[in-house]
């Protein structure tokens, strides 16, 4: 990776920051559109009070990262664009609930998210709970839906991808690592060097990166191949991105951020960062961007785009 | 409804309870096989401690009622008994979760459930949290497989019937209904009437309820006409289980609930019980065990079980 490349950046102008901010708007229309008022066929009523908090949770905010990798993964496999969106906006949701959970007093006890109160802060702590049950549900039911494929063998692998993405073996086992990696169960669950926390990572955001770019591949009937490429691309960029997250908790500042700096020092947990230097992270970094180009081969020049993402997921700033 | 009928009880080795029973052990094993220690496909690994607290929130409790009306159901349309077992783990798991979140401290603050420690006691807030949200992000993948039918439409059609019974505009709406009826948001918000709470009410537990028939014609392909027949069934019963619930409230104690008894009057909540009185909600719980029953009379004979299970759901004691 060169260090002089171009540093893409959703407020420049540049044709990725561009494509990223073309994903991120049509993904903020249709989760709003999902997310109306008016109950769907099959539901009672959509309640004011959990519509309003699962907007406030779900709209509004993030580069949109996730729905972006799932766009573009499918675009290689000649997917229609709409359906695409409507399984990045799935794994978004997912991605959202979460962060409200994630931001509650009982888990990291953060009072800022994006640059606003968390979902507890601007509602209730009951609230924030049932908004972040709610998008997860919700993901689901958008993976369901017709519109995300006409197929249904393409929609229940989603269902199962996301499932497994983002449960017990997945998300939700890294957050516990995760809680005992601060050593709230006693210091024998504490990771103890890189194995442990590279499966941590892999487990609590590494899974959902990489399923993103896997969805992409599932909707488009991509041969096993080719799927597995896509995978060892988003797995890949799944550890640059944590490296990336923990150079900014160390670096960054609370207003660039949007949310807490220097988290993870005052909670005491181990990171990559702290295991192999601010310099050998950025070394790290570097290779990690170039085995995620090194995956894309077998597309070709059509892997420009996903090989500009693993560099801004590399170089980003907030 | 005669009030002279036999009263099933699971501790009674009448025939109802014994099929009662046997589906209650048949999903325990179930459920204790699928939340097993060792990695699913695509997963990276188990945590011990999320696995712990699975188990203790998904295992070792409860009647299993929804799980049986599942298996029951889809037994008038001849599926497979091991098809809707899984159906029934899976809804088995939303029910669940939908336990350890609404004992959380923020929502209902219960230190008892099933005669136990709730999952927050057991283990810390933070674990029951994400064991809620492993419980109900598992619930997808058990759906998802193979094993649930080998039919992909089939399959997505319980992925999106049961996230629309379990989300905004059913479940999760209901017990955000349930927290403003309480009082928690200020006066507006507060049920003013019976359809108020009819409406909570087929939110908060009569949705999933109405699904677990809804699946089991789902699993059997069974035609538009049958499929509404078992729905209204499971609609009425989930009023029933409801009044039901709420005279226990009243008239049970918690040793016999294994909960905390006179809950609602403590929170101020208005059930059907204050609405109609003992005497009224009693005879609105005998016409609803008659409407069950006439729901059911398109499958003749066949819809025995499935009558004794409107008349234990009306007549149980815990």
């Amino acid at each position: 990776m060169s260090r002089t490349a171009a540093k893409p950046d959703p407020t420049d102008n540049t044709s990725f920051a561009a494509r990223l901010n073309a994903t991120a708007a049509e993904t903020e229309h249709l989760l709003g559109r999902l997310l109306a008022a008016d109950p769907a066929e099959g539901e009672i009523s959509r309640p004011h009070r959990i519509v309003e908090a699962m907007r406030y949770s779900g709209l509004g905010g993030g580069k949109r990262l996730r729905p972006f990798l799932t766009v573009e993964t499918a675009a290689l496999f000649g997917v229609p664009r709409g359906h695409a969106l409507m399984a990045g906006a799935a794994i978004e949701l997912v991605h959202c609930y979460s962060l409200v959970h994630d931001d509650l007093p009982a888990m990291d006890n953060d009072d800022l998210r994006r640059g606003r109160p968390t979902a507890h802060k601007a509602f209730d702590e009951a609230t924030a709970i049932l908004a972040g049950d709610g998008l997860l549900t919700f993901a689901f039911d958008v993976l369901a839906r017709p519109e995300t494929h006409p197929d249904a063998a393409v929609r229940i692998a989603l269902v199962m991808g996301l499932a497994r993405a983002a449960g017990l073996g997945g998300m939700v086992g890294g957050q516990m690592l995760d809680l005992a990696a601060e050593g709230r169960f006693g210091k024998n669950d504490t990771p103890q060097g890189e194995k442990d926390v590279l499966t941590l990572q892999a487990m609590k955001t590494g899974a959902i990166l990489k399923f993103c770019c896997v969805a992409g591949a599932i909707l488009g009937n991509a041969p096993k191949t080719k799927l597995d490429a896509v995978g060892r691309y988003g797995q890949v960029i799944g550890q640059a991105f944590q490296i990336a997250d923990d150079l900014l908790d160390v670096e960054g500042d609370t207003a660039t951020l949007g949310k807490a700096a220097g988290k993870d020092a005052a909670h005491g947990k181990a990171t990559l960062v702290d295991l192999l230097g601010i310099a050998g992270a950025r070394t790290r970094l570097a290779q990690l961007v170039a085995d995620a180009e090194s995956a894309l081969s077998p597309f070709g020049p059509d892997g420009a785009v996903l090989r500009d993402a693993a560099r801004f997921i590399a170089e980003r700033r907030a």
